[in-house]
């Protein structure tokens, strides 16, 4: 855990702006549940990212941490080009389990729209499990407060 | 309840079968995991349809059923061009509220891909929420067993 | 060109019904229009299974196919819950070329909604073009007429 | 036409920057192709909004402007994690069609991912085809030197 961090362990949000796209939305005229899930993606993305560790050198590195579990509750809808922030957090981290929680928040009035998790194992790139590689271990941990 | 179902209520499960479309998967090989939540709404659609309510002519008479909390937990990965059968399952209504589950199962070797539940509100067609109507709780309540 | 074959070459419609999924549709009420690449992809991948050489083994075999130019006319919208034909056929083939055309058809009212066509090139697995390896070739001009 | 406009008219183009998504990636490890027509209406979309006529407000005013016709070329491959400027220009527009030309550029390295056009007929919210409203003929002509 280091000294510098401005924000306690396990508290840093990544908070990330998207529009919602026209394909998104469903004939209920709002965004169809299941893209959600790929909002929450973007957001433990730039999470990642900010933690300086990008998601895709992580996979040329072959080490991949697919999702072994996701939930989401909708709250309230989202439209068509409303800007919404993708608030994500770091929940939780052992040797083999990466856990991320989720907010989505229209930008225009703050209103929650939805709340949800995903939990990660992580693979070689041949798909079979394996402990979490140490460095990305004591990254999480740093972050996470393990 | 009905005397004539072969089935206990509550125990109807709708399989149907869908093969793995190029877009699903990803660049790590699989289905990418949104994907599983689409397949559970096929799933409950048909479970509809079989009910003798099918969700389109729902809608059109002026009642949703939107998505309010979805779960999945990902056990193993669906491939391109696999064959998956979609099981669902009524597993509990309330005055406002109906669940499903489901079990997308691999079709060439029986091996369970995933699990997972959807619950539902029911809502005019300008979203505001309502009691499920008589008829659609009547037919929920036989076949899920209130 | 075989002389068993009942169809003229380059004349063998494969013909593939699907079902509206309700994420396909947007807030217009209608099929998103990227979507209709997406069913030409199933039509192709169908006429390919006909042919005895799927493509999903073709990539195994380390080929792909990969689109190059793809173009679609809309005629007429695709509702929720619709089935539709999507019919594909092989329309040209040169030694690095293929092309296929598609019509979707509403089954209902059999209206025409859409036609278009893709054009592919063949790659190896590291998206190198190379020329149509010969048993494709040969099984791509026996039906489309070289 | 107007005199204040630094670039002639008809070649005002809006660029707009969008990051490669995981799920947009199919299992060739490389963007699927459907997804280059849901750029393409992003960069229509800021388009519109830089031009003072945001295509949200234009369908709550009643009138859509539904895609009859796409196409596109693809060049070279767009990958997981790319940033991508997706430039949209105003190519034609008539009392009936718009339609609209655009070109994928990743931003590390300029390279020309795909080339493409829409054209697109102007309905009301019924979806019956209408001519283009006088206000938004008039920005069109304005832009793309009718």
């Amino acid at each position: 855990m280091t000294i510098e961090r401005a924000v306690p362990a396990g508290m840093r949000i990544c908070s990330t702006s998207l529009r919602v796209r026209y394909p998104e939305t469903d004939r209920m005229g709002v965004v169809h549940h299941t893209h959600f899930l790929a909002w929450f993606e973007i957001g433990r993305t730039e999470w990642m990212r900010e933690a300086g560790c990008s998601y895709a050198e992580l996979e040329q590195g072959g080490i991949s941490m697919p999702v072994i579990e996701a939930s989401c509750r909708y709250l309230s809808p989202a439209r068509y080009d409303d800007v919404v922030a993708v608030e994500a957090r770091l929940e939780e981290v052992t040797r083999v389990i990466v856990r991320f929680g989720y907010r989505i928040v229209r930008q225009a009035d703050g209103k929650l729209l939805a709340t949800g998790f995903t939990r990660h194992a992580a693979t070689d790139s041949a798909g079979v499990p394996r402990r979490l590689p140490r460095q990305l271990a004591s990254l999480f941990s740093s972050e996470g407060g393990a």
